[in-house]
């Protein structure tokens, strides 16, 4: 017996920002595992903004994804069939995995996660991708140190949280910027920031000016344009800038433009630098080993925007360019079996 | 009896480039040294591309000139009064002056330099600050790998030409760009470098990417705008871009628009640093050691354009922004006593 299964593919490059059109439901069939493989259904799926990247046809960081083909990511899922030696039914895995509510793996594609550490959910989050991203970013890049004046843009998203409470971790001052009053409450009272502002009310300048009285020593960029351009007037002598993302411009379709950056870097000397999480992928053990202690004493929090339901995917994803999620945004597809 | 002497202020704040209002000619007594203090000579005076930054109000990475008193900048001269304990008539130093004919310092306030080791007009060259800031901006900031490509702009100047040798010295194929085929002819059969683009009649982003077949790891920049986009397009993952000038914008007066950089330095995870040389004044004899070895060696060459006379400072401070100049510029105002 065959059962069918729903999943999404890329229909059509968007140009701008994504539409309907650019999602196509599909009906297949539940595939069958191989030796050595497994056959895993989807529970949680990761949607983030890099993903809109993966959609446009030039290479970004990572290949684009391909037209007709299934859209992927990051994905929690329970083993319900295996035919593999050491994944076994009831497992729990996170892969990189398609949109679809079941899929095969490789027994190594996958890697098992251990419930009894955190909720499952929160390996595509504070212990996943996105942790991790906020890990590497702050301390290898950002280097804060102990007193000094760290902002982080795109605050109260899955990323900007964790850099905000890793720098109060280490000591620093936190300034977080973000799109909501409940965003701003959420930073300052949640988690502990010193400082936050909302962009969307008010003037971004004169507000880190006066969050910031001892000017700017990291900036974590997540979001890029003119709200980075008003911390970059506040950097200090040898600030660092890690570049996570550059979410205000992912949607643009022109060219992006802004003041040049160069007078910037040079009258301060100050080091800006780029990266993806993967750069870090030999020192992933460790960084999650950290993360894992500071969330189980209490250190950290993380805070999670779930959606119910596989058609809510595409929903879920153009949310994250609103600003609607707090926390990590993820889409629920199915409980866990008992 | 008082001598008098020629020297220039600067009378107003150039709203872009300079002209002839931006200075003013004095004629002032010669100071008489103080105990501990010794008289000096100007002999040679550098002209650089930062002291236009000086010339504006608002506070770049040094302090700006003051209205109405003397610019000043790199000066080699010869003591011709002492009133020290170190330093005796003869002896030849440099220091931070101002633009006149002869000053006075207290002892500490100028260092000797050692004629025997090169032409002293070489330390306001290849010995001293331009050849510094090539090689920290180079080394500690770019980290050139045997085998990498490097590609430096302004490379016919006095930083340039110095970064474009120490980079072949570690083995980097060298790619300068540079504004006339003179220069061209000059970094590539005087100085060993393995391609060179005059940017005033050339495609750059053509020529670059056929002068870089296996992209760019290090793009030392002096320059800024437009032929720094090209450099950009070719980054490889992991590049490192020294921010050193940005000579372009310099006399810009308005806002310096371009394409935000932040897709880019995520793209391929690129460092860019902006930096003085003064970030690395504790290792300045580590520097001045390994450049005056290199040089004695014959494996660091270097060219001066020298103006003669007091009178055409102000010329040859502007040639800079022309691109006249091959190497260091200079203004030899008078000459040593034998």
């Amino acid at each position: 017996m065959t059962y069918s299964q729903k999943q999404i593919l890329l229909a059509d490059r968007p140009s701008g920002k994504p539409t309907a059109e650019t999602f196509q439901y599909a009906e297949v069939p539940v595939p069958t595992p191989d030796e050595g493989q497994v056959l895993i259904r989807t529970l949680y799926l990761s949607v983030d903004p890099y993903m809109r990247g993966r959609m446009n046809e030039g290479k970004s960081y990572v290949a684009p994804f391909q037209l007709n083909e299934p859209i992927s990511g990051g994905v929690v899922g329970e083993v319900v069939d295996s035919k593999g030696s050491n994944l076994k039914q009831g497992d729990i895995v996170i892969g990189n995995l398609p949109w679809q509510e079941y899929s095969v793996a490789g027994e190594k594609e996958v890697r098992q996660i251990d419930p009894s550490i955190a909720p499952i959910s929160a390996y595509l989050g504070i212990l996943g991708m996105p942790g991790l991203t906020a890990y590497f970013g702050l301390l290898d890049i950002g280097k804060p140190k102990e007193g000094e004046t760290v902002v982080v843009s795109g605050a109260a998203g899955a990323v900007g949280s964790a850099v905000g409470q890793i720098a109060k971790i280490k000591g620093a001052r936190v300034v977080g910027i973000a799109g909501s009053d409940e965003k701003i409450k959420y930073l300052i009272n949640e988690l502990g920031f010193d400082a936050a502002i909302n962009y969307k009310t008010e003037d971004v300048g004169k507000a880190l000016a006066a969050a910031c009285p001892n000017g700017v020593d990291v900036y974590y960029d997540n979001v890029g344009g003119e709200i980075s351009e008003a911390v970059h007037k506040l950097l200090n002598k040898f600030a660092r800038i890690p570049v996570c993302g550059a979410i205000s411009t992912y949607n643009s379709d022109g060219a992006d433009l802004g003041p040049r950056i160069e007078t910037t870097l040079i009258k301060s000397s100050v080091l800006m630098q780029g990266f993806v999480v993967g750069d870090f992928s030999s020192r992933f053990s460790e960084g999650a080993r950290e993360l894992a202690g500071w969330l189980q004493e209490g250190k950290l929090k993380y805070e999670e925007t779930i959606v119910y339901g596989f058609e809510n995917i595409p929903q879920a994803f153009l949310g994250l360019f609103e600003g609607t999620n707090l926390g990590k945004q993820l889409v629920k597809i199915a409980e866990q079996s008992k």
